[in-house]
Formats: structure tokens, C-alpha cells, sequence
């Protein structure tokens, strides 16, 4: 365990990396930081005015036009960007060239700095250094990878919240109030032959209730926070041919084309997302659920459970001209019963076939409970409302989050997880009178669990952890 | 037409464009280019210290750290290097923002910038202003892109030689000479009555032949330039079931991945892509061959036909067990008599299994007079040496490139080709005696050829197609 502290900076060896993502572009970023890295990038940078040292002599903030040599072989007229530490993203010294951004010129700049006397990067190693080097905490840290892989306004916009400190100035307030308490505490326990109360167990009491609410309020929020940074999970069930491929389509096709299959993101299987109303939508289909007649245990089935068990919002989606309806009314009701936390919308196809469609979709709807709504996936009938719906089940996340500050990373969501129940376990220990020693070692293990979050507490294991999501160059 | 002249300047309208390419990455640069983008900047960007008006206060080559803001919402944090005309890329007013390189929150930085009062840039027109201000001429635009496009080492390297201005000084000290001799033969006709000779018919005769050859030396260096920038277009030929999926496969899996389906590309069809000693070769199977018996206008057999009359190299492939030797031998003898320019090597394989493999090669070898080399594609043997003589065949290319300059670009090809047969007529107009004011046309058509590639002389329509092709950003 340590602390980041910047008293205890010290430099890192040289470190390059390409920041900017791979491909076609005008233009790309390679950076360095570390020791001594002015020094080595001025044995192959040359400024176009003649001047050497360049880079060594230069302020910070300071950009410099030139040319990247291997020995007599021009390499790329760049820009190089001088940082002096401590003022720079890392805290070190630092430079970016800014090259022509062509994946072969990139390798070749990339290899001259590391040909240079650096080494590349390791994923999310210069976050890790920011970090370390009390530039940002690691709430801000994670804001950076979350904004890099924010694929809906929503998300972008709950890290660039998180980015600017919002959660972080919440928890510092929190740990603030949590630290007197326990330090009142472990006064009386350094005083303890005196029988002196620091604070009346009255006063102690509301404080820790106080600090219980907060805590659970943010550990509550996690319900819309996920929702907004990892988009709603949907799954759309029903019978073969009802429609489900064609509804999808639908969703997806009216939207502008949302990338799926970003490369960076982890996800080893491929969803359809669509954005309505900048909460994201990701879609599945649960083909495999259509095998279910023919091979019991499937793969495919195994999946399409795994995903509905997973799933925040379920739309079935029902032929309303079929003639087993009763049959199906049933199936939905079992649905709703394995799924109770999954949010739920009928979704009536084929309305414009049916003549007594919307008695059908009554009928349905008041036997299940559950919301029913008519479309014609083929017309394109009515799936306007079916989005709105679908936006309104999830809730107004975006009020949600003006209002408040949201908790959006499982990391963060189990440490206060689990200093809501040492809170608690605090609680009931002063109202049975119990020992201050043991009220003293709950209310240290809620700041803990607050501090593991900001990283004034931290081991290793969760940096690693956190920084190895990172891409290399962050 | 027009000339590129710097007095001529005249800031453009403010544009914003993404830079860098599209994905997932640390960062990304967004930048503006125009009249009074430093005010705009300004209204949305706010530094960190506080300061307003940062932008429009700083001098050019400083950068700022701070964050950019839609009203109250921040969108990023950023620095924002400012370029003051005419010390900037485009040689205007200019602001590079680099931002995080998250697709959602590129957009919204770039939106931001749209919506304070820039509009979208077109494709290439950074780089299209660079060159009409002045500050690059047309080859070095091109080298640009060049670079950006490159995929082996060799196109890059060439990239950079044009870029560096090597093609440029050639053609500027060749249209110089040829400026000379034209302005000479002018003054003749302005003094025509009293028929004066300013330069003898033989020393011009020395010129325009000394020119020719120049012209032509530059004109016949594309034939190996070409296989720089755009790679060996390598076709392999064969009857079905000699391996040549196989030895595909055994070809790139060697080597590192080269992408070969690259976003900016515009091919409409994809080539597997393999580097061998910074070469690029571009395969083809010409799979379509094989269904010759039984479809015979197929379209697939379309293709592989106009592959291999575009190939710069055909491997054809042999079964050396092959019971119908004489046959296949027939084959190769009449795909060289259709292919005269295409270099050739016949890959005999499966010579593991043949007893008299080496005997049936040479055999192969004498009778159509082109070189064959055995190899075992399943068990890898032989690959290397195969390489090797690929390699060979298409000759030390980046020798060539380090002795001298070489053309890469068809259009810099046409408009030398087109220079030297004015000045082939040139020649031959003075041989034969003829009027000064015919000489005089061919030699200034002569010039106006060479100078199109520079841009001393062009058209807007050159410039459209030119510029057309670059991404937006660039």
C-alpha cells in the first residue's frame, strides 16, 4: 500500500509511445516522457532554422518546427511540442511530435525514439504516471479511459463530469467528515484510562447515519450511472417469425451508424448499438432461442439466457395475429418471473395485418402486466413510440445526471458497496455500545473503502489492474 | 490557370477538420485554420490558469492548456497550440486542439468548433491552402499524402525524398535551363527583323538534346518509382490444386501483418499485402482461372486476365509431379508470349515428393527460357530462396532510390513524358531549320508541361483532382 504523493516524484526512465489511433489520418501524436527525454530527442530532431539543442534549450508549452533524422535518412517534418516537468500530463519532461499520420511513417518515428534510448510504453502507462505523480487521482485517471471509449454523448459527458472532478470532490468531502470522526475516535482510544467522549455517541451516531445515507445514495446511483457509460443492455425475445431481425434492423437502421465493432473495446462478442436520445442502446438478438425445438442444451441457448439474465430492458416481441396467443401470454409471464429486474415492453407486431389488433394487444397487456405497444416492423408502423418507450423505461438519465453526481464503474460501486456496510456495521455497533475499538475499526475500514476509489489508498494490484485496460500511448 | 504566389495571400475562410485518424486512441487533434480563428477559439476555450483570451494574446508556436466548453457543459481538456500566419502549416491564422481520442468526444470537440463559427473543411484543403499560399509547392502537397498512404518502408522513403524537395529542385533547375534557352529564342522573335541570333543552333541543339535526356532519364525512373510508392503487383498463376492458396499463405504468414483492407484506400478490390526486404508486393490468386473449363467468359476469369496484363510479376506455379509436364510447359511459354513486360519465375512445387524433381526443373527451366525455382509451399521449403530471387528480380530498388531521384507519381510521369516530346520536336524543328517562333512553342510547351508538376503552371482542375483525394483533415 502507498500513497501518491508528489513530494515523492521522481522521474521515470524514457518512455515512447504512438498516441493517436491507428490508420489514415493527416496527422498522428508520438510522445515521450521521462528523464533526460529533451536530451534524447535532440540527437534526432533538427529545427528548421539551423538552431541545435533545440528541444533541451527550449521553455515548456513551446512548439518547435523541424525534421526527424535516422542519421542522413529524413525521417518526417514534424512539430515538436516541449513539456517541462512538472508541467505536463505525465509531470515529467515530455515531448510530442506531431507527424504525418500514415502507419508506416509512425513506425518509422516511433522506432527512431525508441532507437534513441527509450522504451515503448506499456499500456496506460503515462495515465499511470499522471497518477502516481499527483498530477490527477485515479477517479480522473479512469475518466480518461471511460471519455477514450465513450461511444454515446451520454457516456462522454459522465466522464468528462468525472474527468473535471465532480465525483472525486464528492468523495474528498465524504472522506474529509469520515477522517474527524475517526480521528475523534482514536483519541479517546489514545486517552482511553480517562474515560473521555470526544464526541457524544448521540453526535457520532448521526454522523455515521449521515455519511451511511451518502454513501448509499452513490452506491444507489450506480443503477443509471452503468446505464449511461455501458448503455442499456436490450434483448429482443420471441418466437421464430415474428419479426425479431426485422425489428432489429429497423432500430438500427434509422439511426446514423453507430461503430460496433470498435477497435479497443474489449468485448469478445459483437452487439448492435443504436443511440436514441444519447443513451445508447445495445442490442441483442436472441437467435439461439429459436433452436430451443430442436437441440435442448445449445450453445446458442445457453447464451441467449446468459444475455436475457443480463439484460436491463426486454423487449418480446409478439406475431398479435398468431393463433396460440394464450400460449404465448404465458410464456411472457414466465419470462417476467425468471427476469424480475429486467424492465419490460410487449412489442406487438404486425398490427397492420390484424383487424382486431388492438383488442389483441389489451388483452396482452393487461394478463401480463406489462406495457404493450403496436408497430409494424416491416412499415416501419410505430416505432418512433417503441423508442420513446424504450427512453422513458430507462428513465431521463440526462436530468439524472445534471442533478447529481453518478457512479458508473463497478470498481467504484463495490468499494462503496462495501463502506456502506461498514458504516452500517458502525451504526449498530455504537447503538449496542460496543467497544470504541471495534466502532473505530469500521469507520477505518469505510475510509478505506472511499479512499481505495480516489487512489489515496491503493495497492498495486488495483493499478495494474486499472492501467493495463488502458491502449498503449495513454 | 494561375501561379501559387505568395504576395498573392489572402487568409480563407475559418475551417475545422479531425486530423488524426478515426478510432480509439490517447489522443486526437482537431484543428482550424483561417481569418480570426483565434477569436473564435477563444469563445469556447477557457485556460486553465484562468486567463481570458488566451488564444488571440499568444504568440504563434505556444501552447495552452485548459478546457473547452459547450456553455457551462466541458466538452474536454486540452492544448491548444497556436500558429500565427504565415508561420503555420496553411501559412494562416491556426489553433491545433489536441483533445482525447475517443470517436464521440472528437466529434463533440470538433461540433463545438463548427458551431462557433468554422466550417467543415473539404478533403485536402489544409494542404490545398498550404500550397496556394505558397508555402509548399505542388509535389510537396503530393508527397504528403504520399506519406500518409505509404505502406512499405520504400514508398515511405521516397515519400520523404519528395517531400524533402529532391523532385523539386531537379525540375526547378531543369525548368530553369529551359526558361534560359526559351527567353533567348524570344528575344530573337522580338528582334526578328533584324535577325539576330542570341544562342548559335548548335549549342541550342546541345540544350534541347541535354534537356530531352534529363527529361527522359526522369520519365524512364517511374518504371521502378511506381514499384516503390505502389508495390510489385504480383500475380500467381497456376492449374488448379498446384498449391497456390497454399504458397499465399505460406507468403504472408512469414512476415508481419501488413493491413491490407486499410480505411482511405480506394481500391475497390483487396490484395493480400507482403513486405520482403521494404519492398511491398501485392498479391493476387488468380483463383478465377480454374473454373476455365467450366464457365468459360466467367467473370472471375475477366479478372485474373486483367490481373496479370497489369502484373508486374507472375509466379507461375507447377505441380512438378505433374503428369502433363509438356503441357503445362506449353502454358507458361504462351502466358509469357501474352505477358512480354511481366518478369516471370516458375515456382515448381511439392519437390519433397518427386524423385527427379530437380531434373524435372531444369527441364522446365531450358524450354521456356525463364527462371524456376522448387519449393515445398506445405513444409515452407524453399520460401525464403523464392523471396530472395523476387526480390532480385524487381532489382535493388532502394539502391536506385539512394543513387538518384526517382518519379513515383503517374501524373508527374504523364507531364514528363508529354515535356519530352516537345522537346523531341524541338530537336528535330531546329535539325530541320525551321522558324524560330516553332521552336520557341515547343520549348515553351515544354515548360509549361514541367512546371504543371511543381504547380508553377497549373489549373484548377488539376488542383480539384489532386486534392480530391486526400482525406478531410489533411
Amino acid at each position: 500500500m502507498f500513497l501518491n504523493d508528489p513530494t515523492l516524484f521522481l522521474p521515470g526512465e524514457p518512455i515512447a509511445a504512438v498516441a493517436t489511433p491507428v490508420g489514415v489520418g493527416a496527422l498522428a501524436v508520438v510522445r515521450i516522457s521521462g528523464e533526460g527525454v529533451h536530451r534524447l530527442a535532440d540527437r534526432v530532431f533538427r529545427k528548421a532554422n539551423g538552431e541545435v539543442q533545440a528541444l533541451a534549450g527550449s521553455v515548456g508549452y513551446m512548439a518547435h518546427f523541424g525534421r526527424l533524422y535516422a542519421g542522413e535518412q529524413l525521417v518526417d517534418e514534424v512539430i515538436a511540442l516541449v513539456f517541462r516537468a512538472p508541467h505536463s500530463f505525465t509531470a515529467e519532461d515530455m515531448v510530442e511530435f506531431t507527424c504525418h499520420g500514415g502507419p508506416v511513417v509512425v513506425q518509422q518515428v516511433l522506432q527512431l525514439l525508441l532507437d534513441s534510448g527509450c522504451r515503448l510504453a506499456e499500456p496506460g502507462e503515462f495515465t499511470r504516471r499522471a497518477f502516481l505523480n499527483g498530477r490527477i487521482d485515479l477517479l480522473q485517471a479512469e475518466a480518461i479511459g471511460e471519455m477514450i471509449h465513450a461511444r454515446s454523448e451520454s457516456a462522454w459527458r459522465t466522464a468528462a463530469s468525472q474527468m473535471k472532478g465532480d465525483l472525486s470532490d464528492r468523495l474528498n468531502a465524504l472522506r474529509e467528515r469520515l477522517l474527524h470522526s475517526c480521528a475523534l475516535l482514536e483519541l479517546e482510544l489514545d486517552f482511553s484510562e480517562e474515560e473521555v467522549e470526544f464526541q457524544s455517541r448521540d453526535e457520532l451516531t448521526r454522523q455515521v447515519v449521515d455519511l451511511r445515507d451518502e454513501v448509499a445514495r452513490l452506491v444507489e446511483s450506480y443503477q443509471h450511472g452503468r446505464l449511461l457509460s455501458e448503455g442499456v443492455s436490450t434483448v429482443i425475445a420471441g418466437r421464430p417469425n415474428a419479426g425479431k431481425s426485422t425489428l432489429l434492423n429497423t432500430l438500427l437502421g434509422h439511426e446514423r451508424a453507430i461503430v460496433s465493432n470498435m477497435p479497443g473495446t474489449t468485448r469478445d462478442y459483437i452487439e448492435e448499438c443504436f443511440i436514441y436520445d444519447k443513451t445508447m442502446f445495445r442490442l441483442t438478438d436472441t437467435a439461439g432461442l429459436r433452436e430451443s425445438g430442436e437441440e435442448i442444451e445449445s450453445e446458442g441457448i445457453r447464451r441467449s439466457r446468459m444475455k436475457m439474465a443480463e439484460a436491463d430492458l426486454l423487449l418480446y416481441l409478439l406475431d398479435i395475429g398468431t393463433d396460440r396467443l394464450e400460449e404465448e401470454i404465458g410464456d411472457i409471464i414466465s419470462i417476467r418471473q425468471q427476469h424480475p429486474d429486467a424492465r419490460c415492453i410487449i412489442v406487438a407486431n404486425k398490427v397492420d395485418r390484424v383487424a382486431d389488433a388492438l383488442t389483441r394487444i389489451d388483452k396482452v397487456a393487461r394478463e401480463t402486466c406489462a406495457e404493450a405497444i403496436g408497430i409494424s416492423a416491416l412499415e416501419g408502423m410505430g416505432i418512433e413510440t417503441l423508442k420513446q418507450r424504450m427512453g422513458a423505461l430507462v428513465g431521463d438519465l440526462d436530468k439524472l445526471h445534471e442533478a447529481s453526481v453518478l457512479v458508473t464503474s463497478l470498481r467504484h460501486y463495490e468499494a462503496l458497496r462495501n463502506a456502506a456496510d461498514a458504516l452500517q456495521n458502525a451504526g449498530e455497533l455504537i447503538g449496542r455500545q460496543r467497544d470504541t475499538e471495534l466502532i473505530a475499526f469500521e469507520l477505518r475500514t469505510a475510509l478505506d473503502h472511499v479512499g481505495e476509489i480516489t487512489g489515496k489508498v491503493v495497492n498495486e494490484e488495483i493499478l495494474n489492474t486499472i492501467f493495463s485496460r488502458f491502449c498503449i500511448g495513454k
